[in-house]
């Protein structure tokens, strides 16, 4: 039968979801709550609304609703650039000569460029229906970025962008498209907040990183009336926001009567891994399957490979709740030879949970790696995949070739996130035998450990 | 019905076209012959199979069969990029405020970013098939050698690109793109060919012009054994491998039983637009309908609205044969100030006999109003579109924007050929203001002229 199924599969408008999954439904025991670093208490809904919209933090406190309904507000923009494909990958599967058989569910096929436009919609929705006027965010490479100034342009809400400065400098086009879409990006560390001056007099001249601009964003939001916060990733509202992707790719591999074997996806915050999962891990967790998870790390940020479980500030300003989760330390820097993407020092409590609990496993790997099975993706399927995305490719080609060697035909479904036309400055330096892989050694980790916080539970 | 149109169609598997539709079978008349420069005779198909593949040239000189079918080894790589998607445009109508239906066929949801994959792909096929090792072209803004880039890794072709210098300068990372799908990028003109030398040494620190770059490739190409010379407009094969745009377009709206008023497209070498017009310009050929048809070019290289119908060169170096079309001259430069695209001196012979006996018109806008409806556009319907694209934008909104005047519910049909990644130093000069205008005087077009070969017709 599955010979017959097609290159690319768009989901039939009919069977597409119309409540996204939340997970934490089905997990076993809920996963250690938000803590208010200066009481040590678990954080109230009220303490979170003064940073995020009231709808996001209902959905980042409900554990026990199985679905939550996607509103029809957001499903009609969803039509915008959804259904997304879910892509047999004959192409590379001839290129590896595999009996595998590979699935991939592609976020690419949308301005931002990326998975990420799937939460910026919703927050974005959710805040106009709060009435407020503007938000505030971060964004590191600048997908995130993209996605909420398309938002914000979409609901008519002001936007102002904290870019990690090194991005902002190396991806000034990247900057243009979310100018064109109406929002102000300030280069992070900046001078416009406490935050910001604070970490530019420790370290002048620093690049930034993701932690310090999500601490400028946070005050910017909680100073500004009518204004508030959005993340991209890590908290449990964006990955039920993303689990429209595995609902979709389920949908779609159901029609087909296919059950993948293993499912992999690439891991900064977690987001698009827990949504893409989502679906099969529900079944996984009440007994109905044994599928092989698979989240794919830099070895040059191996959050979940080599960092505690721990609770942690989520930025390096230390002025955010704290979550528990795969940590390197709030104040860990990855190498700036680190072109790869997914810096972030933690990971999704979901996602972290679920590897705590050993539902899932990892794998951290070198960018050098990375690019080689991007470039190879790219000329059999011939998308362009972002080099976060190639993270999950490197590791579906060498599940491939495994079958290659053992004759098994497995099933793999894989997240490709989204698109690499912003960064060709990595590919470049691919192409010229100048990339660098950087592995973080044990002194590296104990200074990033060092900025962990002293919690009475850890 | 039309009320119920979802937001965004892809045909169906079951009627995806298997063949491209020939529309000079339906012309009422041939176009002019290609003629040998030097002899002032039609070229023979041996003369052009020195250059071209052998395929493309009997395709180029075949004006009887109305259709010419997609072997099915281009089909399969079509399907790793098709269906577009056909939307109708509920957004920015809602913008507008406009009575009037607009739908638009995206083809810049593959890596190219543009339709010019639908003719790259075909002509590598081709190629591949007639066992020819490498291919030469050239490239402005780089969508074109981008798509041959991506067919050439595909098919296992060497590919040598010519790529205007001004934009290999500008568009590092689309040379990067290429450089990823394993072609190499050549700026011109450079020292490489007689064709490069000769313009150096004429005008020593030029950026080189579409028909400079042409020049050389071709060059390359008929020196170099097994090799051939691939163009991405102009020729009436390339036209032919767009119809695909036109054919799914049409086949989507009469599934919904709409007929448009009025179908727009933007205009460089005119394949896209002439693609996108076949079906229906066949059928109004035939007195079944009466389309208003418009081809929108920049006002700053306006091939159609000033240039004079007449035998051209192809490219500036005057080594291709002549081909009797709408041409500002082969020497006409346009303006670096001009950011959009559509920079090519000369037009399709197909759609300039069109033009020329009346069947359509055209339409000259300027940049600067061409990217302010592009970044309207962004800003509801979500797609950032190419400069060039935009150009069809600005006349689709001017349509609608006269149906809210009269009240009229016109169906408006436009191609949006590609996406602005890899222009947004150009959104850049317009977000910043500083984007100008640039008309050619009636010197800067007498110059052009200057360059006209005589030919006894003319």
């Amino acid at each position: 039968m599955s010979a017959k199924i097609p290159y690319k599969t768009y989901l039939p408008e009919s069977r597409m979801p119309k409540a996204w999954l939340n997970l934490k439904a089905f997990m076993p025991e809920d996963h250690a709550p938000f803590l208010n670093a200066a009481t040590g208490k678990p954080c109230s809904a009220a303490e979170l609304e003064g940073v995020f919209c009231g709808e996001c933090v209902r959905q980042e406190l409900n554990s026990t609703d199985k679905e939550i309904e996607i509103p029809e507000g957001i499903r009609s923009f969803y039509a915008n650039f959804r259904p997304s494909p879910l892509v047999r990958a004959y192409f590379l599967e001839r290129e590896l000569d595999t009996p595998a058989e590979i699935y991939y569910k592609f976020e690419g096929n949308n301005t931002s460029g990326s998975h990420k436009l799937n939460s910026a919609i919703a927050q974005a929705y959710y805040a106009k229906e709060q009435g407020l006027k503007c938000l505030t965010t971060e964004t590191g490479a600048g997908q995130w970025g993209t996605a909420l100034a398309m938002a914000c342009a979409f609901y008519g809400l002001d936007l102002k962008v904290f870019m990690v400065k090194t991005s902002y400098e190396q991806k000034p086009y990247r900057r243009e498209v979310m100018r064109t879409y109406g929002a102000s990006v300030t280069p992070s560390p900046s001078d416009t907040t406490n935050a910001g001056r604070q970490l530019l007099s420790r370290f002048p001249g620093t690049g930034g990183s993701l932690g310090c601009a999500i601490a400028e964003a946070v005050e910017e939001a909680t100073r500004t009336p009518g204004c508030r916060y959005v993340l991209g990733s890590v908290l449990d509202h964006v990955l039920l926001h993303q689990t429209v992707i595995g609902l979709e790719s389920k949908a779609v591999l159901d029609m087909y009567g296919v059950m993948p074997d293993t499912v992999i996806g690439c891991m900064g915050g977690g987001s698009n891994f827990g949504g893409l999962i989502a679906p099969y891990m529900a079944e996984k967790l009440q007994g109905a399957n044994n599928i092989d998870f698979i989240g794919v790390e830099p070895a040059s940020c191996p959050s979940m490979s080599r960092g505690r479980y721990a609770y942690d500030f989520c930025d390096s300003a230390k002025i955010t709740p704290l979550a528990k989760m795969y940590t390197l330390g709030c104040g860990f820097m990855p190498s700036p030879d680190h072109a790869g993407g997914l810096r972030y020092h933690g990971m999704s409590p979901v996602v972290s949970k679920l590897y705590h609990d050993g539902y899932m496993r990892v794998e951290a790997v070198k960018q050098t790696e990375v690019f080689a099975a991007a470039e190879r993706f790219a000329r059999c399927e011939g998308i362009l995949p972002a080099p976060e995305s190639a993270h999950a490719i490197k590791v579906a080609v060498d599940e491939a070739l495994k079958c290659r060697e053992s004759g098994r035909k497995k099933v793999i479904l894989f997240g490709l996130t989204g698109t690499g036309y912003f960064d060709m400055a990595a590919y470049k330096c691919f192409n010229d035998g100048t990339l660098k892989d950087y592995i973080p050694d044990e002194a590296d980790l104990a200074r990033g450990f060092s900025f962990l916080p002293s919690v009475k539970e850890q």
